[in-house]
């Protein structure tokens, strides 16, 4: 994935230490530096310094421990856009290239409503239909199979509008906040509906965050000897969903402690429960709801039933409008 | 948990970094001083000590880059004791609790036989008598009231035969392992049959490996409101079982890239299939089984089927004797 903006440095343990010794950079100047230089200054970007500052404040009554600095994101709108979701317009890229390895396809429902991109004739297929577009394009392959499609997608798919590569999609103002948790001794999560596998092979290079990092619904898969050799096999079941009230499960499955510092967005309403559930916690925590609003950069789009807002409304949320609290929204281009 | 043993340090950055400037140690005495103190010397430590240097050897044909040093490590029988199972002990010591406050269950099955001790009785059960047990004793509770006795239970259960705490039968020469590949820059991992939420109780005092890092088996688990608060709710049903061809399956989902470094003992044949499934990645791995035949300071029990040592013998797996290869057996009491 050579077209991939530079993944963000983590420090080095070396270099760190530098700093700590004052070698490298005087600590007044680290100080006076923007950590957020794509955010416009507002109330938003100053309560995740303030909270980010509280939290690392040594001696004060809000420090966490530095094992305790788990920051979790939900992926689509969140971390890059959704219009369309990244991983619809791979399936429907998979299914156009199976219907040309067998035409019959395009007279076959499901297969058909993709590749029209009928809609209607999709949701009429209902959850039925769903699973059998994920067991047709997502299973009965290997796990280094499945990946290794998705990364010839991400190499060559353009966004319809943007007409960028969807891993120029990031949102900058993100990035940059991912990199200020990161420098603040903070984990860095995803927690998305995505596909966990899906999300492995560019979270990475495009966030920094490692695959043991992300959490994602997921198939079942199996380990089974094929052809002599041991293969993880995906099956075509749904295992974890990891979306609504599955995020707190499955972000207790895979970090063990609760988040303090958890983001989402407005769209469907996925984020509620594990925004909420940060809030469970003793102690201090932060949440973050991006509201796409910029139809001029991004899209505008709001929520049918308004209820993240509401939720962020009760539970005194940081709204982030993406129009006035962003410079710019996407990477640059390299 | 005051009477652990000190928990194995991490390094800070800081250390790292004057280090790594020739200002704390030299370099010679460290290269000098035996990583692994406990472990007699031979076949085994070093090989181990050989695969560390051949893939932490920069520029060498075996170099791993350090987000790929993966170590996993099973527990039970290969990070401290398995005789008996400590979860077990756990399972038994609430079903007495239970038996307490509702004495009419020491007339019924499954908790007679739990009761009684009596092995038999709960063989014919079988899986259903299992499960009502887990039900009882592990479920239909929050995550957090779970824990909470297990922390309760491991502050003051000792080990039937030895009289110790179980935290204090960790075993030494496993401890001094899992610090040196963390001082080599690997990610240590425990992946057990065990429940996931029961082994985070003690993983990170006990072992250095922190929650993220443990994969195990684990309950169905629902994020809901009860009395206003959103809690994790344990379900009475079975969700991962993470043993056998279950091991590579839950290593993969929760660190999405393959371990180099396996670790699992002779019992069950718990551990072949992912001891196995390290070999099937390209570049070098290391596979090591630890042989309990050592009936003078730990216990020894061979395998009915004798099926992991046959696998060893045919992967060519490194075989612990512990009764050969290990200085010490248990931690030193406190």
């Amino acid at each position: 994935m050579s077209q991939l903006p530079r993944r963000p440095g983590r420090s080095s343990p070396f270099l760190v230490a530098l700093l700590a010794l004052g070698l490298v950079f005087p600590a007044a100047a680290r100080a006076q530096a923007d950590p957020l230089p794509s955010w416009n200054d507002g109330p938003v970007k100053q309560a995740i310094i303030d909270f980010v500052s509280r939290v690392t404040a040594e001696g004060g009554p809000d420090f966490l421990p530095v094992e305790q600095r788990i920051a979790v994101f939900d992926n689509d709108g969140t971390l890059w856009q959704e219009k369309p979701a990244v991983q619809g317009a791979f399936l429907a890229d998979r299914v156009r290239a199976l219907a040309e390895k067998d035409p019959s396809l395009r007279q076959r429902q499901p297969y058909k409503a993709v590749l029209e991109g009928d809609v209607d004739a999709l949701m009429e297929g209902g959850e039925k239909a769903v699973m059998e577009l994920f067991a047709a394009t997502h299973a009965n392959m290997t796990q280094e199979q499945f990946q290794a499609q998705v990364r010839q997608f991400l190499r060559t798919a353009r966004h319809p509008k943007l007409g960028r590569p969807y891993t120029q999609l990031a949102y900058q103002p993100m990035l940059e906040l991912l990199q200020y948790l990161r420098d603040n001794g903070f984990q860095t999560w995803i927690s998305s509906g995505g596909g966990i596998d899906f999300m492995r092979v560019f979270s990475e290079e495009l966030y920094g965050i490692p695959p043991e990092q992300v959490i994602g619904s997921s198939l079942e898969t199996k380990y089974e000897k094929r052809g002599g050799k041991g293969v993880l096999w995906r099956e075509p079941r749904p295992d974890h969903l990891n979306d609504k009230e599955g995020k707190p499960v499955g972000n207790d499955l895979h970090i063990g402690r609760p988040p303090v510092f958890v983001a989402g967005n407005v769209r469907s309403g996925g984020d509620i429960a594990m925004l909420d559930a940060s809030r469970q916690r003793r102690g201090p925590s932060f949440q973050l709801l991006i509201n796409h609003d910029d139809g001029a950069r991004e899209f505008a789009y709001p929520e049918k039933d308004g209820a993240s807002l509401r939720a962020a409304r009760e539970g005194s949320w940081h709204v982030v409008s993406m129009r006035d609290d962003w410079k710019t929204v996407f990477v640059a281009a390299p």
